[in-house]
């Protein structure tokens, strides 16, 4: 039998859920609210770094490695970063273990082995990346400092979900450093148009750019730029974040330069960053009750054949064909995989690769060869057709693109048809209980989002870049409101 | 004026310390022990990274991802792993901060956030995977289980170095699962072949394969393999180890699995890993006292082009031929710089790529072109040819190969001409003074090793996997020995 998926509608958290669990991506682990990132979860996560990779190293960004540890001196130099992150970190506070003299076999901690300062495990690196900086800035001619790192981050979350929330997970964030103001500024939305232009045509996922308020914006930020997507409950998630740090990491550290009329000034900053929360989003954007979808792009496997035979004498002809078109389709760069074991039916098999969201499946039989066919099987739409063997890479290589599209133009139209906008507070209430992002006006203070959040849990996901300037009232309030802006309950 | 690097005579350990500053690689940090990897010295890494991740998944490995901390009760389980690594781990405690109501701008650790169970971040993890692995092996059917992890491991050593030793590092660990302890055995062995195939064929450094003696077995280990590589002051460096863990691991987390005929077993385990601190020992291998020396397979610059110029005029000229040359020599793969920043003169650009070690200058003036001419330079003989532009792609690319290979073969000369063998404490003791490797008999006790070490500093590196059996008296208290092993002083 194949793995039990529970369905959206009886419980879409548990979907959720059985699709991470049961679809090999990830697993549970013995430290509180740490995951396991399984070899295909991980398959997935290289994929995605890759592609991201390549487009920072194409506009320009190195990558390098800072510490893990971040003296408490250090954390606590940006206040409002360090306010905003101090609750929820790990701090080392001992470097050793001894032995326990009263239980054998177990060790305790070396109450001589403390630390002079605690050392907070970093949540983000703004702070000692910038006490870095300083040594490294001195003049105009060392500026742009554009510089990504990837690496692992700790939050100590009350309340974790598999890849949405996780204590410790795996990230990249870029930290650069400028001249001028309208440079950072330029920066900021150059990463933030990296990030859009990766979720959407590689995770095929459609997001909105736009700009967090006051309430939402990262710790120790001017402002943060954002891209938001909808999720097939209605919920948003925030699947990408590019900030604009002004001067103020540069104030904490004091980082200043010579310019070039030779008087010093602080630097500008941004930071930005992509976490493993992107692979939350890629499953609850496509997936469906038979498993996960998968975006061609970015799939560990795009293609799975599996062979249908009895006995050896079939099945050495069947594997022989199957080989041929597996060598013809790697020769074309597509990550294929030939499942001949013997341990599963092809049913089974069928179902396996159905919940792992391969994009396509192909089946292969003696009476196909002898007919020059083969089955080919999409998994986003769950057709199949039936080609000839000569153009089954060439088929197989349009349906890829065509399912990659297909996806995007789905979740694309999804949010389309869940977007709503209203201009009466009871009929936004009663949207919100449906789900969706809803546009209303909103007076611009930090109290009206509050009171509203407390009132329906929905929160502004981001006064939408390309939104119309156009006068109205707020929803909550009755104020004067210049632009409408998206509110959602959210992950 | 270029930088000043302290000469090998002079002062050998503030050599290295200058090749990895002065060159960019790396800086120290505001936490102790702990490095920045700068942009070059990360893009080092992210080849030597490349290349190996690629061997791994070649001989069917996959990469997944484990937390970064572990439970004490866990840490604790294999008491020799545990033993091993107990007096050197950096613990968390706490979970949380909060403002120092004493000191304005403040944080306190909050004692009310104290850990239920101390954390361990991961000196190496054996004891998490292990623990995981227990719920993914069942049956014969789900082994062998073939996982590499990339990732930060943080040992919290006394005395630090640059790359060599550094309380945070970044590696790779294998953690493999077998049926069968032959299958064990062969896929240690086969991921020493990896490392030394990589350490010889990429880094150009020659190694010598063989067994730790039981002194300096990782612990947990029934059998540690390594490869050994001699820096140019005659010392050791361990450059890899594969290890055989037998049962151990399976039999402390309680991992067996329902072999063919139905049997409950435990499970054979190895683990093996490299780490960044190969780069200190590339740079011990090749490097001189005019900067770096990198072997071109895994230098992030293979090339680079300096222009000669007067005027405006010029420069447009030698820009337009200098590009040309570029996008050809891209088009071969190779890694390509040009250099035509207006900061420093050419000069300094030589001294500054001779200091970063790239491998290819090509220096391109007016006259040059007028000519049809282009100088090029190797780093590792510093010999200087004149070459038809024409033919300047091909030369590069020839001369690429010829300098991997002939700072493979000036480092095997190199520990040729400083490998000793010797059946006289005396002697032994003058030519450690002198520095290498010292072929001698041992009796195979600790206690010998250990006295030797005590008297001489020196430890044995490992018994060799090629030294021929040849029976003698060991060279500290004269008991029968059957083979020679490699002792030297070591990093």
């Amino acid at each position: 039998m194949s793995k039990e998926i529970t369905s959206r509608n009886e419980d879409y958290s548990q979907w959720y859920n059985d699709l991470v669990l049961k679809g090999g991506l990830a697993d549970y682990s013995a430290v509180r609210g740490c995951m396991v990132i399984k070899p295909y979860g991980y398959a997935l996560w290289e994929n995605m770094r890759d592609v991201l990779d390549k487009m920072f190293k194409d506009t320009g960004h190195v990558n390098a490695y800072f510490p893990l540890f971040i003296p408490k001196s250090l954390f606590e130099a940006e206040e409002k970063n360090a306010e905003g992150f101090a609750k929820e970190c790990a701090i080392v506070t001992h470097y050793r273990l001894k032995t326990d003299t009263e239980n054998k076999g177990k060790l305790i901690v070396d109450p001589e082995a403390k630390l002079e300062e605690e050392l907070i495990v970093r949540p983000t690196s703004e702070a000692i990346i910038w006490n870095t900086y300083k040594d490294w800035i001195q003049s105009y001619r060392d500026l742009p400092l554009l510089i990504n790192q990837w690496a692992n981050v700790v939050r100590w979350e009350m309340r974790t979900r598999l890849f949405l929330r996780t204590a410790e997970f795996l990230w990249q964030e870029g930290h650069t450093a400028h001249a001028t103001k309208q440079e950072a500024m330029e920066e900021t939305e150059k990463m933030l148009n990296v990030y859009a232009d990766f979720v959407e045509n590689y995770m095929a996922v459609p997001v909105i750019k736009g700009i967090k308020s006051a309430n939402e914006r990262f710790a120790g930020a001017d402002e943060t730029y954002c891209i938001e997507a909808m999720m097939q409950d209605g919920k948003a998630l925030q699947a990408g974040t590019s900030h604009f740090l002004g001067q103020n990491f540069a104030k904490a550290f004091n980082v200043q330069f010579m310019n070039k009329e030779n008087k010093l000034e602080y630097v500008w900053a941004t930071s930005w960053g992509v976490s493993t929360r992107l692979i939350g989003a890629l499953i609850m954007a496509h997936s469906d009750d038979n498993g996960l979808v998968l975006p061609p792009k970015i799939a560990p496997l795009q293609v799975v054949i599996v062979p249908i035979y009895k006995g050896e004498e079939s099945k050495k002809t069947v594997d022989e064909k199957a080989l041929e078109i597996v060598g013809n389709l790697k020769s074309k760069g597509i990550r294929v995989k030939y499942d001949n074991s013997d341990n599963s039916r092809p049913g089974w098999k069928f179902a396996e690769y159905e919940l792992k969201g391969v994009p396509v499946r192909m089946a292969l039989g003696l009476r196909d060869i002898e007919n020059n066919v083969v089955e080919i099987a999409r998994r986003d739409t769950k057709e199949k057709i039936s080609v000839s063997i000569d153009k089954s890479v060439e088929t197989v290589e349009s349906l890829l693109i065509e399912i990659q599209n297909n996806i995007f133009e789905k979740a694309l139209k999804f949010r389309a048809d869940n977007t709503y906008t209203t201009d009466s507070y009871e009929e936004f209430k009663q949207l919100l209980d449906k789900g969706g992002f809803i546009l209303a006006h909103w007076d611009g203070t930090p109290e009206t989002e509050e009171a509203i959040k407390e009132d329906t849990k929905a929160t502004i996901r981001c006064i939408p870049l390309d939104g119309k300037i156009e006068p109205g009232i707020c929803i909550y309030s009755g104020k004067p409101s210049s632009q409408r802006v998206i509110f959602a309950r959210a992950y």
